[in-house]
């Protein structure tokens, strides 16, 4: 919400954090036992609110007035967009999770695509060496990563690299459990920008009263069916979403769709045998002029062989031109990182 | 040879800058056609001598007060440490090839590890932002990247990452030719760090008279033995060296060997099936306590299917950390990054 000499800009590019906790020595922590007004003061650091909630057995998920926030048994998730500043919570999120017998982070992933206006961010995000310098004064040996050409397209990451165990500077280590290697975990990130804008024009009051019209207009709910979606419908545009399934998986999806500063983003933990073609419907839904994908993968996960099949799959669809294609790995996760642009001559996906 | 309050320091870490020109339209360009002063002139401006020289039919092979020039046919390589300022030649570089009918850059890679002391730098390689600036200023359309972890060790790359002809700004482009993406090219550099006191203390002028002396005492001539060897042992201390075969391969080592400072860089373009045996005995001639690789090989070259031999091979060696490992897929080229340490309860190779 900044007004500038170009005019009314909103960026859509989010901030994302995503802090694993070690097993409680009595076993009987749970993040989701935290109040409502416990999440609302917290969410006053990282200046957002919250606007609609849903839950089942497994995960709790919450559509904040700048995206979205999901909290699980040992793992929370915070997605913020516009000039939030979600690190400024992290100081009550170790409190608040100290109060459940979680004295032990075991992993921490602070990840977002460059800025488009990096200059009307506020402290600790003006830049990615500020909210490092951040990160490291709450965390020990986190390391950070630039994927992508700098200063061009790009995505910014602060992680734990280390299968070891990361104590709180205050805590003692020694009964935490080690987080399980062999369980599947993955995430995969879709982000998109000059989006079209017959699309893009579905996500506004004027067109429609409600998210969920939008989203059946748009076929959203088509993209991953078995999930039970909250979305939001932003007067005068702009759309959210949160989508849970019964295995505690979560999709979000959220939408900027101004043409001067379009912006989608899609994010899911899924677990796929193939992620090419969840790729090629979220691309067809929304028909982005460039968009990034990443892909965190454990090594027991299927996704991690779908790194590669992706690489070769998806590079030959002829309407695309792959920028930059890196691979990261690190010791319990590996890191697929692709960035694409609709190239010149071509104008349909 | 900076003098600062902890007393002497050396930045043994080389800016390695590698261009790639089109095939001339008379086709009978050869930068090995340009006069000895004519490149005393130019190494003016990087703030280094020409201090021995060797040539094959092939290859011609500079060596330097600090570090090493090599001149192919269309390939001009220059790798300079200390504070140098290697990228203030490329105007005269440009001008030099202009002046063998050499009007388009096909490549350029301009790269470098982390300095130790980036303080003492000299402009324009005070920083890695300063040096793109640079570059940019020069060359359309270049791209930079950072692997491993930002701040930590790491290594920078500036390069045109597209398969498309660079034309320099004042020249028309339509009569070059495309470089045959066909044939095999590959760089592999191992940067060396904190290294064994007994290997470094040969590279001294009060252990021996001479760089061959050093070279046989510590088993280097046996690295790539087809190499004719060109070395200097510098007074203290500190050695170069080139080495040329008869195929126009080259290899290179510098030895910055002070206890405090210590570093050892190699590299070459030597058509290997594998590079691993090559960094164990490169390793093991050194004897680091930390060290990264850097590959870079064409889809057709033998090393492109090494990279991931090198991956689950040379990671399973049990006193090497692998601390960061990435791949990063380029329309002509692959790259392979990887940074090791020591192991705390290790002592040896």
């Amino acid at each position: 919400m900044e007004e500038n000499n170009d005019g009314y800009f909103f960026e859509g590019v989010e901030k994302l954090l995503e802090v694993w906790f070690a097993e409680s020595s009595a076993g009987t922590g749970d993040l989701r036992n935290i109040s409502r007004l416990d999440w609302e003061n917290l969410l006053c650091h990282v200046k957002c609110e919250i606007i609609s909630f849903t839950k089942n057995d497994l995960i709790d998920a919450f559509l904040l007035s700048e995206s979205s926030m999901f909290v699980s048994r040992r793992r929370w998730i915070l997605k913020t967009c516009g000039t939030t500043t979600p690190l400024k919570c992290l100081d009550q999120l170790l409190q608040l999770a100290r109060e459940q017998g979680y004295t032990v982070v075991t992993d921490i992933y602070y990840s977002r695509k460059n800025f488009t206006k990096p200059e009307v961010q506020n402290a600790p995000h003006r830049g990615f060496y500020e909210e490092v310098y951040y990160l490291d004064t709450l965390f020990p040996e986190g390391r950070s990563y630039c994927l992508g050409s700098i200063n061009q397209e790009c995505w910014y990451l602060y992680t734990f690299s280390k299968p070891e165990l990361k104590a709180l500077p205050d805590v003692i280590a020694e009964e935490a459990i080690i987080k399980d290697t062999t369980e599947p975990d993955q995430t995969i990130e879709i982000l998109m920008q000059n989006l079209d804008q017959d699309v893009m024009s579905c996500f506004s009051k004027s067109k429609f009263t409600n998210g969920r019209e939008a989203a059946i207009a748009t076929g959203i709910q088509h993209i991953l069916p078995d999930m039970l979606i909250d979305d939001f419908l932003f007067d005068p545009c702009g759309y959210s979403m949160n989508g849970i399934n019964e295995r505690g998986e979560y999709m979000t999806i959220h939408i900027t769709p101004e043409e001067k500063f379009s912006y989608v983003s899609f994010e899911s933990n899924v677990d796929l045998a193939n992620y090419t073609k969840l790729i090629n419907h979220v691309i067809k839904t929304f028909k982005p002029g460039k968009f990034l994908v990443t892909i965190f993968a454990n090594k027991s996960s299927l996704a991690y062989e779908t790194m590669k099949e992706l690489e070769s799959e998806y590079s030959t669809l002829s309407n695309w031109q792959r920028n930059d294609m890196q691979c990261c790995n690190f010791p319990l996760y590996n890191l697929l990182f692709a960035q694409y642009s609709r190239k010149l001559d071509s104008s349909s996906t």
